[in-house]
């Protein structure tokens, strides 16, 4: 029995809403792709697949991941850690299947797979076993900071990607040492995110961005933004240049 | 006498260097403006041409902004920074003749326009008086990371983006207090780049990516290159994220 030469893993940016947004990279290799990969939680659609799905292959065969339901959980705690564990390497033998059988797994990955993004969990898993090929995309910050106009880095700015779920004090002073941030994870931080810029002199200058390039998207000045509800894939922007030349 | 209606303006991002990673919209962009304009030092061709140009509309004008030669000048003084606003200045009103005829003029910009790009520097005295677009694109970092197979950043990662021109001390600090970075503008500060990552520990994970995703790019371990002399948009990568579930 001769074995079948194996298939190749791809991760695919689809960037961050906007159809128009993905690459000509990520287009043709959705054209040539046996299987079409894509993480979602259970029972919801994967916005990745709604962004990308006009470029499959006829004929492709969709391969979801479905998170396990874990909202019981602490998320720092170990139960958890461990069914997400599971839950990646049940994903990375599902996708192995289909490379031992010699098929090209596209997998697919909002804004940048090797960004933030759901896809590295598979790459660590597979990179070393199968030939792969990450192609990048154009990540969430860049068409927030996009749509609201906002030059957010130029010449020697310091630019810090903070997650929204840090302690107050620290984001403050992070805050304060940086010349421009971009905070993630939003969401119920927003109330202290806001206490965080103020504290380090910069709410005047931060952009709340909701949804990005997707439909509806928008942008406001966070100050005159009220504390409700915000989701959690929501930005605050801290643009580090104002015009200087 | 009835004025005419301004043309649009926009700003295009192209991507890292392989023409492929060019979004959709950025080609249609392409195909339908006027004028294109981009950036250049005298005498050297645009890489943002290059990479774009197969898009162009047939017939459409090319508008080069020639950046003026400073080689003579210390770039931290004033008759620099004189130098350098006065070319913005005039290349926003070679670009603003052609919105006022009405045009659509597409300005080229390298990775994306709002992300340490020439591009924001027409934005900043333009955008307010027409109207205007930003086409996010795919950074040089992403491109670079891609090309490594480098998970950057996950979870509650704290990324910073850091200039190599910071001072040698300020430089290990910033490493040290980051989960992941990219050092930009490499250069002739690769040495001093290469103490600051040992002084804080990560010489280890670093990786080193040339000309990133442009024709002969390559990514190694920084730890085993010699210091020899290194292209001024060579990048250095630090991964935050070995695997960790």
């Amino acid at each position: 029995m001769s074995a079948l030469p194996a298939g190749r893993l791809v991760g695919v940016g689809v960037g961050p809403g906007d159809p128009e947004l993905m690459t000509l990279k990520a287009v043709r290799a959705l054209g040539t792709a046996d299987v079409v990969a894509y993480f979602a939680k259970l029972g919801n659609a994967s916005h990745a697949r709604a962004i990308a799905h006009s470029h499959f292959r006829a004929g492709a065969e969709e391969l979801p991941l479905g998170y396990p339901v874990t909202t019981e959980m602490a998320k720092d705690e170990e139960p958890y850690r461990d069914a997400i564990a599971s839950f990646y390497d049940a994903s990375a033998r599902a996708v192995a299947a289909h490379l031992d059988a010699g098929r090209t797994v596209a997998v697919l990955s909002e804004g940048d797979p090797m960004f933030y993004g759901s896809y590295m969990h598979l790459h660590v898993r597979l990179a070393d076993r199968y030939p792969t090929q990450v192609i990048a995309g154009v990540t969430g910050m860049s068409g927030c900071w996009s749509l609201a106009g906002a030059p957010i880095a130029q010449g020697d700015d310091v630019l810090s990607v903070l997650p929204g779920t840090l302690a107050e004090g620290e984001l403050a002073r992070r805050l304060a040492g940086t010349d421009a941030a971009v905070i993630m994870k939003v969401g119920r931080n927003l109330p202290k995110i806001r206490r965080a810029l103020e504290a380090a002199g910069k709410l005047g200058q931060a952009l709340y961005v909701e949804r990005g390039t997707m439909d509806g998207g928008y942008c406001e000045r966070l100050a005159g933004r009220a504390d409700g509800p915000a989701p959690y894939f929501a930005i605050v922007l801290v643009p580090g240049w104002g015009g200087r030349e």
